[in-house]
């Protein structure tokens, strides 16, 4: 394809044409969900074999089979300790999902207070927690259910707007954390600089016992030779003298299976201790035969290495089909403009303000879905402006079919905008 | 052994001597908690290698490797409810511990309240909690965790006292909840009749949101052919007009994996409704792999019956050991009695009054680690009286050799305690 004139691309009668042939088509294709495709879920196939039969010590001569192990298997924490550069003794290794860690984090901040907390989150008048936008929409359900006021603050491509974060926490002790996808984040693939990390670790706070919820899920998510490398956020917190700071979240669920993968949470000795006394309370242990199945799969940290290589392999050109469709259909049109992460799960697509919605409606009839708009701020996009792709699930063709039906549904909203005007 | 007659067997110096011979033995035994041993976590040994290479799909066509499903897998959810008595659209299949499904609920408590809640539990200036007495020491540690204040009431042979219970409830609206483990209860080994589980579900309450924890977590777990059946609590409160006061816990812990297996919440539509709300904002799902592995194992609920037989067939000779040793030793010696439990995992030991503390330190002295005297307790064991047994780990020679040791101890610590008057 080549992109035809914008005056061409762009009118009303022609767009309402595509379009109709799109509906046509009887498409049935989704991109909502950050999911991982059945090709690489694949990947993991041998794990559904492990441990085996009789396999049930560890390294350490641990049953993994019974009770116990409340921080997690030695060796799942150091194979992550490895990949996330935090030390193993501040890793706990968890179940299978850091969503649920990020929740009862909160969860505990709410009952009980956090280290340097003058009393529980829930008897303060008011409790209020930044929110880059755009962001993560299951980080804004966990803050809202909590009863937690959201303060939108914008994304740059060094990270959410550090400056703008430094002013707000300066003065306002109601303000509690903040949320950060550090590496490659959703949706917008940018990733914390150093620089930035260090201004978030250090920046004055009014509050005392503020806290990075440091969602690093994409860490070891990398599409290109760049592998961009995460601030060290915890170290550089603890050289601030604001060790407390950071608490870091991340998983295998895009590493071995979505479901049934294990969790991690990295922070300071001080975190990690008040962190796992309120969790002994609520658990006995997580599942280790599950962790020892990780480690038998990986046997180290260049076993993740090379397994997110072939992750890589089957998600690189999804992404770059998504890239040469946008610009194919789109480019130079100036109705449309979309990030290229070199890592992570989601493209970032932004359209003209007003059409975002428009956008995801005219898909859904034409048989494709995508993540609602709006779902990446807290309380609706302002400018009705975003959309969040996530094209890891379907098969490479299906990717360059739904970009090519996402394309001609912009083209026609965009149309719809000029002819309203 | 025969008994001695009782002024022989509380000799003091015959007591120190045994005391001093069973120290030289230098045994280094365990029967602090209650764990399966590895023989029965050999008896679920197929599990290990489950669910096997490709095999990804349920009987659904659900891809269990993804993310999602949380509700859990209809056909471990309809396996369980067979065994558990309730219908399956009302049970959850969860994650490996009931235990953080009772944290979770009281969290959600706290936080939100219940159905019926005026407001959230921690916007009460109190609340508190029925506990019976001897009871478990992990439910007293969510209690206390959460600031919820305790009652203890006693238990019976029927479970606990329920017209205790129903005289606190009546005018206390600050009681929000009751724990009751309603068959073989911890310690003491009692089951829940039909009558007084109607009792309690049809009680008046002050408070209009008040909670039945109903820890059925030995509810398969038979040790005699008369195995037992649990009392239909979700049934009779619906029947009685009181449909959401009952919640239900179970998991599969001593049946496959004590830390690897699928826990279970059984309640009205509206408890399940209001759980699964907040749990989906917690939790994008539950590790469907393994509740996969779970149907896969079992096939279906005679598959589970059939596999706790032989759990007591492993069970059943450790508990007669306890039996056998405790008649040897203390039978008609009026310093000490015990339960026979026809399920469960534990033996409650009731010592002289003012001596439980000393038994255990004698033990540990002996190289025997005891549950700590009055873990049963709340606040502590007021009478120092009871001990709870948990033969279910070590081998059956060990057990034996452990309950000498405890007769040994015991013994001692009445002689002691005869001397000191």
């Amino acid at each position: 394809m080549t992109n035809p004139a914008p005056d061409t691309a762009l009118d009303l009668d022609a767009c309402r044409a595509a379009y109709a042939d799109l509906k046509a088509l009887g498409l049935h294709l989704d991109l909502t969900r950050g999911k991982p495709s059945a090709e690489q879920l694949d990947l993991s196939d041998g794990m559904l074999s492990l441990p085996g039969s009789g396999v049930v010590k560890d390294a350490h001569g641990t049953d993994v089979r019974n009770y116990g192990g409340l921080e997690g298997l030695p060796a799942i924490r150091e194979i992550f300790a490895e990949l996330l550069g935090v030390p193993a003794a501040q890793l706990l290794a968890q179940g299978n999902a850091s969503l649920t860690l990020m929740y009862d984090t909160l969860a505990y901040a709410m009952l009980f207070g956090v280290p340097g907390s003058p009393r529980p989150w829930s008897r303060e008048e008011t409790v209020k927690f930044i929110c880059p936008v755009p962001g993560y929409d299951r980080h804004f359900a966990v803050t809202r259910e909590l009863g937690i006021e959201m303060i939108t603050v914008p994304m740059t491509p060094d990270g959410p707007d550090v400056e703008a974060i430094a002013r707000l926490v300066a003065d306002d002790p109601q303000i509690k954390g903040v949320w950060v996808v550090p590496t490659y984040a959703n949706p917008d693939g940018s990733t914390v600089t150093t620089e930035v990390a260090h201004r978030l670790v250090s920046m004055p706070t009014a509050a005392p016992d503020f806290r990075i919820m440091w969602d690093n899920a994409y860490a070891l998510h990398h599409l290109t030779d760049e592998q961009t490398p995460s601030a060290d956020a915890i170290g550089l917190a603890a050289e601030a003298g604001n060790p407390d700071r950071v608490i870091m979240y991340a998983s295998t669920s895009k590493i071995t299976f979505a479901g049934a993968g294990v969790s991690f949470l990295g922070s300071s000795p001080a975190n990690i201790a008040w962190y796992t006394k309120h969790l002994g309370i609520q658990s006995i242990g997580p599942d280790k035969i599950n962790q020892l199945r990780h480690i038998l799969f990986f046997g180290d940290a260049d076993g993740v290495r090379a397994h997110m290589r072939r992750h890589r392999d089957i998600l690189a050109p999804k992404f770059a089909a998504v890239e040469d469709v946008l610009s194919a259909r789109l480019g130079g049109l100036g109705i449309a403009s979309w990030t290229t992460p070199k890592g992570g799960y989601f493209v970032s697509l932004d359209v003209v303000p007003g059409a975002a919605a428009r956008v995801v409606e005219l898909a859904k009839e034409a048989g494709v879905a995508l993540t609602p708009a709006g779902a990446t701020y807290p309380h609706g996009d302002p400018l009705d402006r975003n959309i969040r792709l996530a094209p890891s699930m379907p098969p490479l063709e299906e990717v360059r079919s739904a970009m090519d039906a996402v394309a001609t549904c912009v083209l026609l909203a965009a149309a719809e905008a000029a002819a309203a005007v």
